[in-house]
């Protein structure tokens, strides 16, 4: 039954292969759905209203294929996006599943390995941009450590560095247009990873030899997982001009990653999120790496990908309704939320500032007030 | 008893007055300990072997002292340092305790508020450098928000930017010799706080006017309390060339913010750290921003601040063993971490790489040797 | 204006002369709000339409007062009760603020500190009593250890329990009408504190000499701390017959004490929680022990109280709606949640048992569609 | 090389055999070791002075194997157990692999799931009785929930205790020597999994039908993941004279089930363990509950089950130096310790009590001092 939050193309919907693809396994239990068809998810997706798919390599190709099989498989796969009109707007690298890679890849200490691992990445990024991806997603599954004493960090670096320095050479030798999206996470599988968070990520995109052609793929689960604020970091990547890519989906703080439904855990951060994503003018995907819980048969998976649309769209609505709302309005007024806006400055000003500190000192801000308006907004009784 | 662990001056440790002055309020409690005179403090610290004392403003000069009670602190201040050798290298501002700050400081909503605090870290920075300091440490105690409607982040960061900003123009105008130290916290006071860790602090530095006046301050209790790697933050604030000072301290995860006194909790990371520290050739403070557990009198104050520095000599110790065990260093090559600093490029290298992926993946890294080793090492026992 | 979430005294809501007297002061920063006299706090909570207030010995009695200024305190309060209806159904003692206290009440090592613990407590006990009170809740604040060595676990749990033997003791030599409820906490103030978690406490218990006198006072901001599911922890302490009281706020998972207003983080859990106890029929007080944010006046304060009886009352309806929504009901069908009350044995149905085990793992559950469904529910769009 | 800390079968060391035949598959990866031949694995951790090794019952017995594949597989397994003397002291049961305990086993909502469950535990019970096995370990690694509708957490614990009392009951009718021990674990693979805590399944255990059959399998790793004090949970767990098993490993709070080489992290942490264990007279197996980092090879393998063991011997000798360190000992008494085992009461004592709250409130306790001996205890410069 379709209704006012029923997802449509231009809502820019994506989902990776994986996702839905995803059978259920985990540390301690076997796969419990079967595989999916590639070809089927695109058309499974395409009916629920996705604008398009996104994989890492081995995803859709698995690896060892020899050519012929690589060309069958993207023959098969083109038809279902012609069929469909869906589009494959990121792809990744599996750098991480293989035993190869257990030490790391990008870092990993033995140069053989790094080789290995950066020359799957320029077989996986020609194979996205034959397929029309335009943002090139890193995760750096492997790059971390358990026992600190096997690993220079600072040299660490240098290497992640000069991957991705590589891949961008890369990039710019075949002239293809593609950015490169950096996701973050601070542990798991690895005991630390590099770049644990969406800030380390972006201080060291400054570092790089073409940092405009590299930003970031902060996600909600990953950000979570340390505690933080997700929505804040979002902003800071905006603020830094930033964001290529963005993975939704939903996660308990200080717990293995979950990649649980968006919005079903963390409502508040999920709205204020889509509220930021929104009010941002953010015209990229709004892509799902989440999967359906291991309870779920097939069934299950396409109410999880649609309850990850329908919730995003369900806060959307919220969101504008919140900046038609006076009495919110209003509240955001008491708390000078406009005033900040202003600037501090000059030294001159600020030099010459004599300010009633007692005065200053008691006003209240109704935070407490504003909080409560926006929290009946999102239970939907105002 | 002195024996290879007493501190003397040259291993430059520093306390900040407000770390043997805590008086041992806490959330739920009163003070247990009486206020220590400052000039008491430099004497004992001095006895004790170290090198010199950090303050914030109003530790030393009351907030709203006249200009002549002032002066009269400042001159028996001097007076103890001129006694006993010790130095000012670093100050600081106190943009958190008094009421004014309560929705924030340079990131307050309200433009008078955030006027009057740049201002009382000018006054503040001019302290400071009156008495020699050449680090100005940055810490945003109210940046930050619990009711995420009430602040918009990315305009808190053109604030909080323009901020840093003015104090340098302060600081170039007075052409003082003094460099800023960020120091991030990801929560505590505030339900989430701005520049929440290392990462996001040193994307910030990019987009100041004079990124080169700024680098950080990392704190090993506020990137532990988010769950991150403490020696990690710091060698990729190396990594960056952006470690201006460092504040030493114990922590557990996930807990509020303990300030224990170094080496009490986390005896691994504390150990790696301080061998990075030392390997670095990191030339600046160790700096203990930490304080007595609440059960101490005033004889606890001084064995914490005693202890502090004697396990900072303990693990210097095991780092320099470290570097000379030919078992650990067998187990270092056999992980190959020398292997890292080979370059991985250039492209055509990596284009034309074929690896034996089995052989690759087959080869065992020794970690759970090596990490034993470090181990037993760490006991003593080797 | 009065709608149908305006709170009623037959709702039992109650708040602490804490929480609303909560003057802002936090380990970073000073007061910001003035001393509210609790006879104030009663007639305001009265307006606002709760049922009581509850109070720690020295939140009405300032500790120290003469026996004269007792009962000139008593009388004013007693008169304010008189006036508005309020009932006090809760009491506790401070024994947490004090410089005495600093390494344990209960536990302290120092047994002249026991028994002033203890008799503070029965001093307490007499003047709750007296008000009416009904409940006698215990928090530990200062039972625990940061140094390890300095306790003895097993030794403290002794001198726990004959603590709480003592005030069972007392109470039934007195004839008081009054159960005694344990509040559990993982830490802060003390690095790590004894009976942790509802789990702890409700197996301590039964250690008890009168164990049917104590009960649980589980607290939501506690139980989160750790992770844990607190309407879990509920659910296993109405399991147990042990719920004796409840404290609801909110709080992030790993951080500090936040006592946020109900409802205002982790809507989804206090939607489930509130669900629990209207389901289980609980006749108990719903009681929040949270205060405003440190950013309000007055004002803030009392749109705080208004704002977590509101929320309870929404969510509640919440509730309500879930048993007559048919297609939530169907899907907890589908989910086989009915099934779950039907015995697994006896032994020998089990032995006999022969499931055909490929179409048992075949089965889905349909928690995706479930669970969004409940958000949508959540979310007021269904 | 033999030294001191070499182990030895009376020092009563046991493994799995998922531990050391772990093959580092994980969330992200495939396996990078071959299968362990459980023969094999019994032969190895005998050469390493092992005690014996325990196991779940697909581990020995693969599911679903002949009678006559079960008695070779049994036959050759004695074999090895009588050519080493290793011994199996405990055994347990899969209950979280396969796909048809995705929704729970003992508590899933199907009954013919809870059957299924409750049999197979039987038939392993047989299994491991056949074997010599007196404990029973139970870890219910699917009991729990993501989606909180789907379950009711009151009727779960109802079938929980259902499913213990069954097999104490076919425990007893087969006249057994075994006791039951319960594992407590707060979240993954379930989002939130019941009997969370140590204090949890402690407090469940006093509803069931044979109580004194049933005890605890605390786990450093489970409890560490909440942030709780593993020392304490199993000074409780003594307390209540119910430790009847330990899995002993290290991890990291706030992060996914690591299940590292004991002391590898925590080392403070482990100290105490091994000194409650030590100190309390604990006469059962000292059981490692961990795996090899992924990183490793065969021989990692090992290096890592001797390394388990070396280090519990390392802190054993610590804890005995403790008991003879005068400095120690002479901080001990500062803090009072002892003096916590004498009673507080009787009640008339505590009634009367007149203390000088001052002079108790100033008393020093020493703390830091005492924890930093017991930390230079620790690195072995002491």
């Amino acid at each position: 039954m379709a209704d006012q939050f029923t997802p449509h193309p231009e809502d820019k919907f994506t989902f990776g292969l994986w996702t839905v693809g995803n059978s259920g396994r985990d540390p301690f239990g076997h796969e419990v759905r079967p595989p999916l068809d590639p070809v089927d998810a695109v058309h499974r997706l395409a009916e629920l209203g996705a604008y398009g798919v996104n994989f890492h390599d081995d995803d859709l190709v698995p690896f060892g294929s020899s050519t012929q099989e690589r060309e069958s498989i993207l023959k098969r796969f083109r038809q279902a996006l012609d069929d469909t009109g869906m589009k494959v707007p990121m792809a990744t690298t599996n750098l991480f599943s293989r035993p190869v890679f257990k030490e790391g890849a990008f870092t990993a200490n033995d140069p053989d390995v790094r080789r290995f691992a950066v020359r799957k990445t320029l077989d996986a990024i020609d194979l996205g941009v034959e397929l029309g991806a335009q943002v090139y997603v890193m995760w750096g599954g492997r790059e971390g450590v358990e026992a600190d004493a096997a690993k220079d960090v600072r040299v660490a670096l240098d290497r992640y560095k000069e991957a991705v320095d590589l891949c961008c050479e890369h990039i710019r030798e075949r002239a293809y247009d593609l950015r490169i999206a950096l996701e973050p996470k601070p542990n798991e599988p690895r005991g630390d990873m590099f770049l644990p968070t969406v800030g380390h990520a972006l201080a060291f995109v400054n570092e790089l030899q073409w940092p405009e052609m590299v930003g970031l793929n902060p996600e909600f689960a990953h950000e979570t997982m340390s505690g933080l604020n997700f929505t804040h970091a979002v902003a800071q990547t905006l603020w830094h001009g930033k964001l290529f890519h963005i993975d939704l989906n939903a996660q308990r703080i200080g717990k293995y990653d979950q990649d649980f439904r968006f919005g079903s855990e963390g409502i508040r951060d999920a709205f204020y999120l889509v509220r930021l994503l929104e009010d941002s003018g953010w015209d990229g995907m709004r892509h799902f790496d989440a999967h359906a819980y291991r309870t779920e048969d097939a069934d299950g998976v396409w109410d999880f990908a649609r309850g990850c649309m329908r919730t995003y769209l369900i806060l959307k609505d919220k969101a504008e309704r919140m900046r038609d709302d006076p009495e919110i309005q209003d509240a955001l007024r008491s708390a000078k939320v406009d005033e900040l806006a202003q600037p501090t400055g000059p030294l001159s000003a600020v030099r010459a500032a004599s300010a009633d500190e007692g005065a200053l000192a008691a006003q209240g801000y109704g935070h407490e007030r504003l909080d409560q308006l926006v929290t009946e907004l999102l239970l939907g009784v105002r």
